[in-house]
């Protein structure tokens, strides 16, 4: 009856519970059925009997049998459920959704790798031994380290113009979740979402999700057309003036005090997506919208993706005070989004003054790559291609003069080992897409390989450019 | 008209842009009034006509001024904005939100602390040397990495007898968070959610928060009465089976595959959340639900909080294949929630074997704790306190012959500097909740503290236990 194996790796009171549970299921043991006393059982098999005592136990716990004093062990009445007897197989079909391609002009790679830099690896040591000397580690605080929020702030005020409380400040696992944490604050019953036309696809995306009317907002060469907000009240505005994403517009002071104006009149809050400000190759970073806000109408949004690298999965949103935080003392089971080595990492470099050096020296580098760029299309192709957001942060739009659309454009990059990418995907309306653009990321490309990278893509170019 | 000060740390054309913008915000310097030439400004101030040309070039950039071909700079026709001028004051009011007292029995406490554990300390070496060699670090996989993937459905076939395929898994940084994700993945207009009564707060909280129609499923003894779904078509239903959460309770076979048989008959979907089942400290850990399920209509909940620290903050959520992922080379804005340190070294620490021995130890460890806890209580309050969810996990609910209510009940024990919990917060229903009941945990006190712990509680409780 059972098949009882001493020597093996698996205890015997698992071989019998086993066994047992399996003749249980099968229906060898009927409901209702006795099963052998322990005390037999044992005897029978050379066991102690604690050691079929414990296979019992388990079955009893798990709900198979039931014990019934001075009388021994029943089947439980159980129900039957039939399923198909073998789960299909299942293929793992993974494939390598976001290989990189030999030459990837890819959006959202970071280089030099931050984990290389000697500040951010004492950062990270100093971090590791001052969560050592712990007893035990926790989750001090949903909306994040305050240290790190503090640290935040200050280089937010230093940087950026902006006004920033640490009590208004959370830390979140990037863009992804800060427009969760928003759709989760603002009720899609009382408020619409603007979005700019084209704009980032991951915030239309995240508010069509959450079920809120989501409406575009028109650029004309100038930014977000703001006069097409009037008579709109209680919206929640998407933007990023300081960098149009992916157009590359800086939104022009009078259409930010238009936007403000409108917003502290119509109940109308702003979400000020800041991703690339500290990247500007020409000027000084634009001021931000939040510096102009004097009525507390904008949510900002910071992010580390672009200073250090998208990796680290680490953002953040700074809110309104009229927006009241869900987290407090009697929700205990809400926790930060970013484990506690990673914050303390950051605060540790953000304090030590290693950070702004690194967004120093990245601009620095990055500025020589956009003008290797330029100077390239300039050179090459100045009537054939016309480069849209120059100027700033780590990618540019091309619009090639060619008959192909943007899928067979990238498909023929593809051939060739090239990475180049559509812009379709930011607009609702993709009909209003310019067919022929596609977009190109620089900040991951070495500085000595970008000419390499450029002379690759020629190759390409030559072939559909219309003659 | 200006000052200028050539021995300052601000460059000096940031002096005339700061200065200019404010004469155009003052309204010093009127729409349409023409800006001194850059010639003559330059002359004036001994300055080289390229510094006062970038301060002209970055206001115009931002919108202020526009230049004018051979005329030069005009101010731009700015629309009205008024805010009060000065931000009101934002006093920090930062709580210790969560502040550990000296005597803390919290939930979510878990030591000994990871990070000085010599096998999870290398496997972050390793991890780092790894993103060390990269070029530029990226977000490989928004599910997360492949070869985390693995090894944690590894894990999961070995321990839990969950048939896992990597590509139905997704990294989450946490149970907030894996709830979200269902939440994007299943429409609340077609699917509405019964939760067990008492339960994980916020679990129900989430699902509210998403709009769904949440509706309690009662618990008995024997954990939550399935046979309350009878008639129920098109729901979720969240569940604990392993060790009922809060209360302790193992769901019975017999209920298990009632449940399944409901599912799979009904369009329903089960939560199953396996949040603390590897500790078991008499039997073994229960089987999963997953385990049993032939057709598909389990989402699988794991997570490193109790294995590890809830602070790494890294969960996961196994799907069945009928729900498709959306994340997908067309959305390539969406990322993991989790960085690749953090990943990389959890993928080292499990294919090391370290990671079943951390289970192993603190199993051992937590059953001592668990033990002389319930020694405690039987020696001394064997008729005044009744024990709630022993034999496994890392808490305990402990209901007191006292006429106080929770929140007294707590108070008392934070007089005391004891950090004790209510559990009137798991009831849907608060009416429901027993009044003199509270939760405590032990994970997160040293073994050789524990006594101690005991001793401090045993003053209060003497004080509040009725004679």
């Amino acid at each position: 009856m059972f098949e009882i194996n001493t020597q093996n790796k698996i205890p015997v009171y698992e071989q019998i519970y086993t066994q047992l549970r399996q003749q249980i299921i099968n229906g060898e043991l009927p409901k209702g059925s006795r099963l052998t006393p322990t005390r037999t059982l044992a005897k029978d098999y050379h066991l102690s009997r604690n050691t079929v005592l414990s296979a019992y136990l388990q079955l009893q716990s798990e709900g198979f049998i039931r014990s019934v004093q001075g009388s021994g062990f029943y089947v439980e009445d159980l129900p039957e459920y039939k399923g198909r007897t073998i789960k299909e197989e299942r293929k793992n079909t993974d494939s390598d959704k976001r290989k990189l391609l030999r030459y990837d002009f890819r959006y959202g790679l970071i280089e030099p790798n931050i984990y290389t830099n000697r500040g951010f690896r004492k950062a990270m040591k100093d971090a590791y031994e001052k969560l050592e000397l712990k007893k035990a580690v926790y989750d001090e605080d949903p909306q994040g380290l305050l240290s790190l929020r503090q640290a935040i702030c200050d280089h937010l005020k230093q940087e950026r113009g902006v006004n920033a409380d640490p009590e208004q400040l959370v830390v979140t696992s990037g863009h992804h979740y800060s427009l969760q944490l928003i759709t989760s604050l603002l009720s899609k019953d009382e408020y619409c979402f603007f979005m700019e036309e084209p704009g980032h696809q991951d915030s239309r995306e995240s508010f069509i999700e959450a079920g809120y009317d989501v409406h575009p907002l028109e650029l004309d060469n100038n930014g977000a057309i703001i006069s097409k907000l009037k008579g709109i009240k209680n919206a929640i505005v998407y933007v990023t003036p300081s960098h149009q994403f992916p157009s590359g517009y800086i939104l022009p002071i009078g259409r930010r005090m238009r936007l403000l104006d409108w917003a502290s009149k119509n109940n109308g809050y702003i979400i000020e997506d800041d991703y690339d400000s500290e990247l500007r190759y020409k000027e000084r970073p634009i001021p931000s919208l939040h510096s102009l806000d004097h009525n507390d109408r904008v949510i900002y949004f910071g992010s580390f993706s672009k200073s250090l690298s998208s990796d680290l999965r680490v953002s953040y949103v700074l809110l309104p005070q009229s927006l009241k935080l869900y987290f407090n003392d009697s929700q205990p089971f809400i926790n930060s989004a970013v484990s506690s080595l990673i914050q303390l990492t950051l605060n540790e470099y953000i304090d030590s003054g290693e950070y702004q050096r690194r967004i120093n020296s990245i601009r620095n580098l990055y500025r020589k790559k956009h003008n290797m760029i330029i100077d390239f299309f300039r050179n090459y192709y100045e009537d054939d291609i016309k480069i849209f957001g120059s100027g700033g942060g780590t990618h540019l739009l091309l619009e090639i003069n060619t008959n192909l659309d943007q899928e067979k454009i990238i498909s023929k990059f593809k051939e060739n080992d090239i990475g180049v990418y559509p812009t379709d995907i930011f607009w609702a309306n993709k009909k209003k897409a310019r067919r022929n653009q596609i977009l190109i990321a620089y900040s991951g490309i070495p500085l000595e390989e970008l000419n390499d990278h450029l002379l690759q893509m020629k190759k390409v170019l030559d072939e559909i450019i219309d003659s």
